[in-house]
């Protein structure tokens, strides 16, 4: 190691071409903090001729990716081209290989990290991955490191930067979400295909990922209840905000006497919650810990420079470990088995917007469903509206109560007479206002 | 090691009990974490009678530091007694006894961390301080491993718990400092002598320790200016408020090409500033990096369980390092030599107001004493108060100037005929409203 630590690196994207500015431009850093150099080998690319600008040397592109995983020079491979099963065959090779690995890639870790884990602690090589959850914010480390001695038994996170943005710009501007979707496209905030991001996928591979490590248990994707935000409404969020409430993509992870529940959907956070001034494209992640209390992680969820930062210092941990001879010697097995709460132990708070017949008999209707569910009234709101039939809207936040008890009443609601139409029902968390 | 590892106490206060809970009540955690038991050995306490009713068994205390110091079994010693002589002369005995020292004393480190941390690494022990700054906050991990890859130009911090919640009360009621004081004090958030925390030393120590970490650079806490809270007015809240700002108790240390400004003291931050949402005894440091751009963190300041999980995180790690024999390996001599900016460097924007002559000409001498300067206006307010005498008050928000210069407007402001007193100057950080 006496000629430094060379890398290699799997794709040259926005991530890529980030990570080699900043081994560049914090040379001396680097060489500071692990005592000896850092420099890059190959890349791994689909087409070299993209790259004739780039700060790169063209004889350092490859479309081979076995120049990378074989090349015996490479000590460490950084994988940040995306994807899964090719993503995954890369980084098993490596591996294989006896070369470390650190990955931004939230799909493949959420899909296929306890695998991948397993194989690089049985080669002895280190596996890190803090850029997968919430970009530049060093929240994987805080858990897993910083939290070490705690029980964590709550984490809620904002980790998906564009349906952040579609959200803080439709509460500030009362536009809907198709106006602001489509200008977060031209802005670049949105892909042009945003499902992923605007139907919680993405947010719910961050929270596998989270879960695994603060509840140190398997977590897997398919656990996470997802809802998106499609259906937000520009009224649900006037109603909020007259409430005192936020309305954010929260992905929760809860965990009591050793059951977990996994979700992501837009809920209702109180103002004064941490989680609700977090604003525009940033992330943060909220964390409960039974010793510590409230801790809360802020920062860029994304970006080419930001989410880079994330990649190089698990670098920097990866150069350490090599130098002290301990790679690999960090990763653990999970403690726990996962066990997943039933609905009748999911408890929340719930906000509810009905249109009902503004005539007598329709509240008692309401409050005997409720009632029979033993589910009562935090807050309620009931007005005319302004229509030609007499409808009034009501807006109902229930007690705290189980989620099995609340779907029945949903269902309920949805065949009764007296009531119109069930406008939206989100989840409200985060303590009282 | 197959018996565990052993630590030694010193201290058995708010901060060494919740030590002790911690580590009987997750024993299971902690052993999967580290591979080994942690037992609790010897516990150096001034008085023995006082704890015959604690968790710990009385042959277990000691009034003797040697007792723990020199005990051949305990591996680690976690000095959480508090004061600075005597805590570092036994740290330094138990480094040279070889020894693990986890310490959560701020005044120590700020003071001889330098020398604590050779003295360390040339016994090749661990010496680590999480606890030191922002009680339960993993901050210094962040710092120190999370953002290590990136330039660290900028930190903010609401590091005192005492004299957030002052700022917050006096803010959201209205009453005014000596009210709140007293009020705090009942409550325990403030002690009977509150000095150190209003008068801005105890942040000015994790200021210091801080940006020696994130600047790598040895800081001395005498390079912090310092100002405390004591002369800050409802007035002064209520003008911020209008003006879109929060006022703070703000530990500030920029760095610009090298040079450096280190600072505690009453600021204006924007509303849209992450800090400003910082309430009551919470504190949250705010890091900027060339890279990694904007990122927080945020928890509980203080505490004997939140400053505890901080002590025992520390402590997960020199066990780890412990048994992969690593330790005292990452202790890093600073790669810069400290270099302060001087007076012309230090740029701010500043908040003023004045109690002025309400006559012809008083605005002109103003501005043509701004103008001398180069300094002009970002926000000015003026209106009559209501006296006998004709006198307007002035509240004047200026564009960004340096300290030189705007020191010697204030000099002269203090001088003029118009000029009937001179309220209040705080800085104005955070960028725009």
């Amino acid at each position: 190691m006496e000629h430094g630590v060379v890398i290699g690196l799997l794709g040259l994207g926005t991530v890529g071409s980030g990570v080699i500015q900043i081994v560049n431009e914090h040379q001396q850093e680097l060489k500071h903090q692990v005592g000896c150099g850092i420099t890059i080998g190959k890349v791994l690319v689909r087409d070299k001729d993209k790259y004739r600008e780039s700060q790169i040397d063209q004889d350092q592109l490859t479309v081979y990716a076995e120049e990378v995983l074989n090349d015996p020079d490479i000590d460490v491979v950084i994988e940040v081209m995306g994807g899964v099963q090719q993503a995954r065959e890369y980084i098993l090779q490596a591996l294989n290989n006896k070369k470390h690995v650190v990955t931004a890639n939230k799909d493949l870790m959420a899909l296929y990290g306890a695998e991948l884990l397993k194989v690089a602690a049985d080669n002895g090589c280190d596996l890190f991955y803090e850029a997968s959850v919430a970009g530049g914010i060093p929240v994987i480390r805080g858990v897993s490191e910083g939290l070490s001695a705690d029980r964590i038994t709550q984490m809620m996170g904002i980790v998906n930067g564009t349906t952040n943005y579609i959200l803080t710009k439709m509460e500030q501007d009362g536009r809907d979400y198709e106006e602001v979707l489509k200008e977060a496209q031209e802005l670049g905030f949105a892909e042009s295909d945003p499902t992923s991001d605007v139907e919680g996928l993405d947010a719910a591979r961050k929270m596998a990922i989270l879960a695994t490590l603060g509840f140190s248990m398997n977590v897997d994707l398919e656990d996470v209840i997802v809802r998106g935000i499609t259906t937000v409404t520009t009224e649900d969020m006037e109603y909020c905000k007259q409430l005192g409430y936020t309305l954010k993509l929260i992905g929760l992870a809860k965990r009591t006497e050793g059951r977990v529940e996994l979700t992501v959907q837009p809920m209702l956070l109180p103002n004064s919650h941490p989680l609700a001034a977090v604003q525009d494209e940033y992330n943060a992640v909220y964390v409960y810990g039974e010793a510590v209390g409230e801790t809360m992680f802020y920062g860029p969820g994304a970006g080419s420079l930001p989410t880079a930062t994330a990649v190089v210092s698990d670098l920097v941990t990866v150069v350490k470990n090599l130098r002290l001879g301990v790679s690999g010697r960090t990763i653990h097995s999970p403690l726990h088995i996962k066990e997943l709460k039933t609905d009748e132990e999911v408890d929340s708070k719930y906000f509810l917007r009905l249109q009902v017949r503004d005539e007598t008999g329709t509240f008692d209707a309401l409050t005997s469903l409720f009632a029979k569910e033993d589910v009562s009234f935090e807050k309620l709101l009931q007005w005319p509206l302004d229509e030609e039939e007499p409808v009034a809207e009501v807006v109902i936040i229930t007690h705290t109560t189980n989620r099995a008890a609340y779907e029945r009443i949903y269902k309920e609601l949805e065949n009764m007479d007296v009531v119109l139409d069930v406008k939206s029902s989100y989840r409200v968390e985060g303590g009282q206002v």
